[in-house]
């Protein structure tokens, strides 16, 4: 049941992507949203009269106020919360030796539920501070510090998805994984059932069904979570084809598949609420296997980059009327920022254009469509978040930029907000200003289903 | 002359390069700096008996507290501190079409006065705010506004060549040239005389020969610019090889030259005082001549992506033994930030790495010792900034991380750093962490020659 809220009229400049291609600018709006959480109305017109409609005349205003607008809550489409430690942390490794050197041994710490908790309640503050206001989450194996995390998302107030990593095979660590299929299921319904059980309307925090990797996992453990994930009903989440010796290591342990994707998909798990973060490398047969069984993507631009994987072909994915979100992926990934993600992947499609040609790169309206609407369709709620729009729920984000004054002499009490804008600038420059040199200090306030989950001293609601 | 100031020992821990591939990390330092901002003594032992040095028993202390560390000051071998409003903005621009389109309409504004103060005085209190000390800055081609640009990093303390732009090219656009060779050189004549009157010594401000690149200046031009960059003694730089078409225009302008570099190299500017920035796409022959000549190279990787110029092949050019610093050349890079750099560099080595191994990945000390020490040597500051070492002038930043309490909730104040270190990290550990996940909010002192430059709340001095 979603809290009561008071009914509030968010008045300023909005900005919000319709379509991939095409970001609504509107410089003077008012939204209103009821004590649900739910927009009522999207005003562009008469702004001075929303405060007489019938039923708003009491209603709390919010307003935008220094150089800034409203931006829809940022969707995070694969984050290991227990990683977030490592951020940064990872020298010149690739994947596997970087799984063995920094991640195995950090995750496995987490099996210390108070250790769990530092970790996953700094985790969920910081997601939310750069206006993450959807995560979807590996956690690790541990099923009380997985449940200890759904907890901490359910009392902050983010959309959570929920993952019991699950990882059965003998390439992983004998201090780290599970004792066996059975063991790996219970496990894991053990974590589906507290979800459900701690909300059950599954508003703000669900299950993921989440085998780590294909070589994690044996071939049964695969089938078995497939077999779960038809059960429960609940989303999955995996990773696929991140860099070359992993692609190697599957091709030969399992050799009677077609290839990465068909392992999964002999499992039955290449469905609609499959979550397939990096796919870096797929073959043009995968990616034709990924589109027609509708499976999701998650591009981690940053961690692709850092750990010298590849480069996701997201163009290429888009063309194919393949679903694309934007994944932090910490700690493969140094950042918790989505709008660092967005950055990184206008970065990625450079890198590929600079061997492919112009059509590969990414626009601005396209990176923020991937950071918003893009990853609600990602983890099914496209009906419900990543826009302004009546119907859809308030999970939004206020962005202040700084107002340089005349002679260029910084405020009293300093470079608070990070983004000078001068006054001069047109408004899809601003936003342009914003995604490539914002950061936290611009998301003075978060809301999600209208209830503030976070807001910095800036902030005047 | 040196301001006097109070002799302060700086205790706390250090971290500065070595050499390209060693960072030392003291944990617990004491650096002494004397009055002219000279760094007296560096002690790494008996940190506890500084205090009872002969002619130090009434010196000032500064320590660092918040999980911090002292570290250099960064250069910026190639800004355009007169593009900085455009930070962010470039669409899906290349190089020539960038120029035309955001470039020269915003550099030619700066004729006002009042605009260009509000630009400058902004874009250096930006730049020392992110722990830039030395800055290579390239202004306009109009002599007054130049001269109020060195105006303001005297009065603001900011070490900083200063370059009146070059164009005299026909290429240019009519609004903004030069009108012939002669009034270019008069004019570049008048910003070094400039420059010479108001610091003498030219310890802080000094005039730099700037033929904007190739394609802006006639030949006769260059010529020219290169027996004034004689006849004055001064240092000199410009762009090379940064995009392809612009290769080709080359080419095309100057046919019988053998390349890009031979244009500077015939016109005596490629030499040990020239900066090149870019060199993406140099020819083996083309860095065999720069290696010769000794002429320095400007890394700047933020715009060369940004732009899809492409990657520069840094591993190369250091193996050659060419000397390489690092450029945020604002606005063609999004940021003013050094320390964004360097993990840019990482980013781009990363690139080149996924083509031709690992050899061509750059590390983080490497990239530490590119935005210090490799930017001092480019600048021709190396025996003064760039480390900690006795003799060296005390150009550096106080950096400070923040600390996640037991339970990992946030402190009352928010986030303040930027960077979460939970304690159990390795000092090399936090050090990546800073790289990866820091910002000017680390960054809570500066000082150039002894002197505070920039503060933040959270400096307590």
């Amino acid at each position: 049941m979603a809290p009561s809220l008071e009914k509030t009229i968010y008045i300023g400049p909005f900005v919000h992507s319709k379509s991939l291609a095409e970001l609504e600018i509107c410089t003077k709006g008012a939204i209103g949203v009821d004590e649900k959480g739910v927009i009522a109305f999207v005003e562009r017109d008469d702004v001075e009269g929303v405060s007489k409609k019938e039923g708003w005349e009491s209603a709390k205003v919010v307003e935008v106020k220094d150089n800034g607008f409203f931006f829809p809550g940022f969707i995070d489409t694969h984050i290991h919360a227990s990683q977030y430690p490592n951020a940064g942390i990872f020298g010149k490794s690739t994947l596997l030796d970087w799984l063995n050197t920094y991640t195995f041994p950090l995750e496995s710490s987490l099996s210390a539920l108070p250790r769990a908790t530092t970790v996953y309640t700094r985790a969920v503050s910081r997601t939310l501070s750069h206006g993450t206001t959807t995560a979807a989450y590996y956690a690790t194996v541990h099923v009380p510090a997985t449940n200890l995390l759904a907890d901490i998302c359910l009392a902050k107030g983010q959309r959570a998805l929920i993952g019991r990593v699950c990882m059965n095979s003998t390439l992983s660590p004998d201090y780290y994984r599970d004792a066996s299929v059975a063991a790996a299921i219970a496990a894991s319904r053990e974590c589906v059932e507290y979800c459900r059980r701690i909300d059950p309307s599954g508003e703000l925090v669900a299950p993921i069904i989440t085998p780590r990797f294909a070589p994690s996992c044996t071939e049964e453990c695969l089938h078995a979570l497939g077999a779960l994930q038809k059960e429960t009903g609940a989303y999955a989440q995996t990773h696929i084809s991140e860099n070359a010796p992993e692609i190697a290591l599957v091709n030969e342990l399992f050799p009677t598949h077609k290839g990465y994707a068909d392992v999964y998909d002999k499992a039955g798990l290449l469905n609609p609420k499959m979550i397939l973060a990096h796919a870096v490398h797929l073959t043009a047969k995968e990616k034709e296997l990924v589109a027609a069984r509708d499976a999701k993507i998650s591009h981690c631009p940053a961690s692709n980059t850092a750990l010298t994987s590849g480069c996701a072909p997201v163009r290429d994915l888009l063309d194919r009327g393949i679903t694309v979100g934007l994944g932090t992926d910490v700690s493969g990934g140094f950042s918790p920022s989505i709008l660092e993600m967005a950055r990184q992947a206008i970065w990625v499609s450079r890198h590929v254009a600079m061997h492919e040609g112009d059509h590969a790169k990414l626009s601005v309206e396209e990176v923020l469509y991937l950071a918003t609407r893009g990853g609600a369709k990602v983890v099914g709620l496209e009906e419900k978040v990543g826009a302004f729009e009546v119907g859809m729920e308030w999970d939004a984000q206020m962005v202040a930029l700084e107002s340089v004054p005349e002679g260029g002499e910084r405020h009293e009490d300093g470079f608070v907000e990070g983004v000078d804008v001068f006054g001069w600038e047109a408004w899809e420059d601003r936003v342009a200003k914003w995604l490539f040199g914002g950061d936290d200090r611009c998301t003075v306030a978060v809301w999600v289903r209208g209830r503030l989950v976070h807001s910095t001293g800036r902030y005047r609601g």
